[in-house]
């Protein structure tokens, strides 16, 4: 479904719907998935700070945490798929349009 | 709490730890606190790309969705801040304090 | 000049199209003028970087520095323009307009 | 020279002081210098404004114009820069410490 409007959002095809090239570890899952569980909750703290009617610039730094806690995230999905599957793909002779999109994956993320 | 969190992360002690200058309306939070929750959810969206082995370039464009709908809060939340609280504290002759504060939070948000 | 062209790119007619509300003394701009030298300075050596064949992350490195020194010089400018033209007119009981525009020169500025 | 600056701010050694892994054509160096020069007088503009006394959000305006402009030719440059220098390396078989550089200059370049 996301495939779809991820598609619009960067106005290209993905090189593919399935899984990455090189698959993810199960530690790298588990390590992934906790730091999306603590985003998750700064953001019910977000919710908690307006409930409370908090300052806004208390609110506004905290938003600031949130995201450059998301970014931290996307780097470093980003880097480990230059590193494998980018890398694997040009190994094995199909590496052009895996860089292609990579590089239209990050103007997007850095816009 | 996070007021002393985020008074370190913005290297300055806030203004004030009590509420907005002018205080948010029911509808006002009620928005927010919408927009936030829809967050939360992309948020739990993206674990469910983790645990389902989606493809790296969909969950890094989703991830910028997600950076972009805080953005969007956050500028909101900030643009009301300046027309209101910081408008009002300059009218009742101590806003030097606040638009510092808000020129310093501009700074932590948009690096 | 300039002026139609940036009220394009920010999509709304600037408050004035006359001075700042605050003159800048002699020396913030002197100190301005010597910035933006450097900074012209350092496009040129970008362009012999160029001419001389420099490595791609070389000349990159060098294009971040030139933006940063941009973005230094451009805050400091948007700083100076809230705490002195935007109080003054606040003072003045036309500040909403100048908040205004103040909030939307700071999305273009940092998106 | 800028060399040994550029290793310092990107915080590791750059993989070659030498040139491009794939040279740069004639064309590709000209439209470059170009788009450098344009820029350069861009930074004479805004010197020019700071001369006339000219409104603080004119100039802002200009200044998000000018780093645009810088954005747009190092993006191009990063993407050339992988599209044919890395991708050629991880061919020769030394593609990782050149897509590890390449990781670190674009979140140099980026933040």
């Amino acid at each position: 479904m996301t495939n779809k409007i991820n598609e619009e959002e960067l106005n290209t095809k993905l090189v593919t719907d399935e899984e990455p090239v090189v698959p993810r570890s199960h530690s790298e899952k588990e390590q992934m998935l906790n730091r999306l569980k603590r985003i998750e909750g700064q953001v019910r703290g977000l919710q908690k700070m307006i409930e409370d009617d908090r300052y806004c610039v208390d609110v506004l730094v905290q938003i600031s945490a949130v995201n450059a806690a998301l970014d931290k995230v996307g780097y470093s999905m980003m880097e480990r798929h230059a590193k494998m599957c980018v890398t694997e793909s040009v190994k094995q002779g199909n590496g052009e349009e895996y860089m292609d999109e990579l590089m239209k994956v990050i103007r997007q993320f850095t816009k």
